[in-house]
């Protein structure tokens, strides 16, 4: 019989109308109980802050005084599944917590190489990256030469967007909110141009940044930045909806009203929201590309990592209000 | 040399700002050249009348004190080009006039059949009806057993839509502006639900008359309609932008704010606007299911008909404002 493993969990205890607040949290300690037959135990040690994370706090979807749960990196430590033996490293859904039992539902072996970061399996060669380039290829399907707009391009997803489309030939605008982030844009990514969208009007910055226009949008944002982009999209122009962060936050996750809409018909444009999970068929040649760039150093990989399971809802309420630079991650001991 | 035929058109005198007034319209005669080699002179029978007409008046696609196009069916009456003989039968969009000269440049041959009315080659089985077709086949792909919802579903494009999306198996919810259109979509077309949009909260009335939400959402309207819309689309579903009518008479063509984009998001929707000039390859077999549909009285015409020249601005301000019934069309003798 396998020992009873002492696990801590976040939990939500008040479900937040807004930017969650520290205190709607609380991290619960639980005693899991031994592992049966097909059953085992991973130690994490990544995990995933995302934007996704937000909506289900106000939808009803995460429970009040229950685990919450995100993707996450960690090492099976006791195993009563030959699939899962000790030792093997696993990506999974059981985030938040740094001890979980699982029966292998949703958990995948990773198979990481040695001189590849770990928690890159989170980042660029995980999931954020494969959102980047499915939404690229898959859903907008951009083309050299074209000309590409992302917003919130110094996060997680956007910052792999916006590089992966200026290396396949693209010429790409990026937005963030901080002279950092755009700085990072500009001298990092090496971006053809980049708007500080908390300076000054949005839509004028898009103009003069794209005064061509645009033939692809990678959303992150929502609200503002597409009542901004869409009168500027090009003949048969392509939305890919990754995200609608700026609506999250908001009563009912409404988002400021779209007044722009009806410039869709002029210029034939189509609007797809998407995720990653409808297009795992591209997954094998996204990662023997990805791992290529990251090799070469044509793509950069940036990530904000806090410390310690505590720090997960702060590192949530960073990366909603914009704090956080790259893929935001919770690295546990 | 061929006569010089005495013309008339419809120009446009001041930019509406807003919905249309009869006063910014005026009848304009104008001696029309004798035709030259390779030109010949139109008889216009039947003119077009589409709210697509309406955003070209104010965002000066359409000059001043210069005749406005639109789609339209004449005869040839004198000819100096042997492809279009007198006595031929053209689609064209020279409309908004009586007598047009063309070189044939966007003019069609037309081979009505002897049992098929005219102006049906302006309605179903023309650009509207084929814009039906295109949207509900090319655009949102519907299959049979699912449930479709059209708005402006008494209109030229809705009436046709609403009526294939039911004749293929589709349930089909259709909304309209008073009780005779509902009735019509109704007793008629046969649809399933009916909303008056006019008649309480849209949507309270789509929520109730689709309990289980929507797959494809044919939209006519935008704005309103489509902000009640888009939190009742099920997974994977479909807009099929055909027109956003509501922005129309706005100010820059905007619309009410839709709020709920980020819908979109967990259920990955598919917004996409088009035209039907994008999906001829479609053209042949449109022709034949539409004259099959419309022999077997399986799908019925439904127009709104006014007489003369001076009537144009008047259907078009009746198109707008919801008052016509099915395809709006001007006759002249």
């Amino acid at each position: 019989m396998a020992p009873i493993v002492q696990a801590r969990e976040v939990h939500l205890v008040e479900r937040p109308d807004g930017l969650p607040r520290p205190e709607q949290f609380a991290v619960v300690a639980r005693a899991l109980p031994a592992p049966r037959h097909g059953e085992f135990v991973i130690r994490n040690r990544f995990l995933s802050i995302d934007p996704a994370l937000r909506p289900p706090l106000s939808n009803g979807m995460t429970p009040l005084q229950a685990p919450i749960a995100s993707l996450a990196i960690g090492e099976v430590v006791v195993s009563e599944n030959r699939h899962f033996p000790i030792g093997a490293m696993v990506v999974h859904r059981l985030g938040l917590r740094d001890f979980a039992l699982s029966d292998g539902e949703q958990v995948d072996r990773l198979e990481p190489r040695p001189d590849e970061p770990l928690h890159w399996h989170l980042g660029p060669l995980g999931f954020t990256g494969f959102t980047a380039y499915a939404g690229l290829f898959d859903v907008a399907r951009i083309k050299p030469g074209e000309i590409v707009f992302v917003s919130a391009a110094a996060g997680a997803v956007g910052s792999i967007a916006a590089q992966i489309a200026k290396r396949v030939g693209c010429r790409v605008i990026g937005s963030a909110g901080s002279p950092e982030k755009c700085a990072w844009l500009s001298d990092v990514a090496g971006l053809d141009a980049v708007i500080n969208y908390r300076a000054g009007s949005l839509r004028k910055s898009l103009k003069a940044a794209a005064p061509d226009g645009i033939d692809v949008y990678f959303d992150n944002v929502g609200g503002e930045h597409l009542d901004a982009a869409l009168p500027r999209m090009r003949m048969h122009g392509r939305v890919a909806v990754c995200g609608m962060i700026s609506a999250y936050n908001n009563k009912g996750a409404l988002s400021e009203g779209v007044t722009t809409l009806a410039t869709m018909m002029y210029n034939r444009i189509t609007m797809r929201a998407f995720i990653w999970q409808d297009h795992l068929a591209l997954w094998p040649q996204f990662l023997a590309a990805m791992r290529g760039w990251l090799a070469s150093g044509a793509i950069r990989a940036e990530e904000t990592i806090h410390d310690g399971l505590e720090a997960a809802p702060e590192a949530l309420i960073g990366l909603l209000t914009g704090k956080n630079l790259g893929k935001t991650l919770v690295r546990l001991d």
